[in-house]
């Protein structure tokens, strides 16, 4: 991406050091999302390498995901997919589980939500140690779905998360990194 | 709007009987924001009559309205102000109570995502009783916010909802209506 683009994004980001815990920056989207010029650009560049291709599902992980995912969709013509936290959705679902620091989380998706073969773009809001995201790819592919690449408007590196779809065979698109978490 | 429209959106709803609990009929959405055309009609008509006018700020309401809401933002080329439930934004807020069957509700909006004069529309997937998008308005307008139109896939008119926001002197527009709840 453009060196100049990736600078005027990284400045409509908001970081407010010490939450949610002590250590821990945590990088505001919302002030992005705001940014009319910004949000636009942010959702152009996400999908740009896979512009020309056919997409057929955006897929879009609860809750700051469903923003961008929606705009993503609406951009590439597609239709929209959402993958929300256990319990959340009306109709038959297929979920997997994934570890937390602490516990375990579940994600789900309407089991008709997508048929085999279609093609799919993920979208969420920032990668970390990406254990959602992977949980999110393999809900996908449970379906049949082909994942076309996974895209974040902000990656943190140092926690992994980018390598680990990429191990999965995943295209992942990053438009901005923090380092440190 | 013209009716085939109305046909053709009506019928990517699935309706859910005896859900969240007997007696009803739940409208799901997620078939409509799975059908690529359908979705992409859904967002282009619910502002095609503002569409000519210069919208500042569309304000999703968590979590469905934030998929039609990003949407509609990158639609008309404005930004996006997330209206969440209480304790998930990061940065100070301002927040609107709202009574529930029991007990009462809260929303809330980080207190700088809008300026004085912004001229906003505010956008959910369905409107019933009104209550969340009447608690949302009164929220826009604590921060000085032009409301333009709230803007809504689904009517359930027998619930008042819509009727409550024109009486607040906000244009209501809906895509489809269904009768009962």
């Amino acid at each position: 991406m453009n060196a100049d683009i990736g600078t005027d994004l990284r400045n409509s980001i908001r970081s407010i050091p010490d939450y949610p815990k002590p250590g821990i920056v945590f990088r505001d989207i919302t002030t992005l999302l705001g940014n009319a010029r910004a949000f636009r650009r942010a959702v152009d560049e996400l999908v740009q390498p896979w512009a020309g291709m056919k997409i057929d599902k955006v897929a879009g992980i609860e809750a700051r995901g469903f923003i961008l995912g929606g705009a993503v969709a609406h951009q590439v013509s597609a239709g929209f997919v959402p993958i929300r936290k256990k319990g959340k959705l009306p109709h038959k679902t297929v979920n997997v589980a994934y570890a937390l620091e602490y516990g375990e989380d579940i994600i789900e998706m309407h089991a008709d939500a997508l048929v085999a073969g279609e093609r799919v773009v993920l979208v969420d809001d920032l990668i970390a140690t990406g254990g959602t995201a992977e949980a999110a790819v393999k809900l996908l592919r449970q379906l049949g779905a082909e994942v076309l690449a996974a895209c974040f408007v902000i990656d943190l590196p140092d926690l992994g998360g980018a390598e680990k779809l990429r191990k999965l065979g995943v295209p992942v698109r990053t438009l901005i990194g923090f380092e440190g978490h």
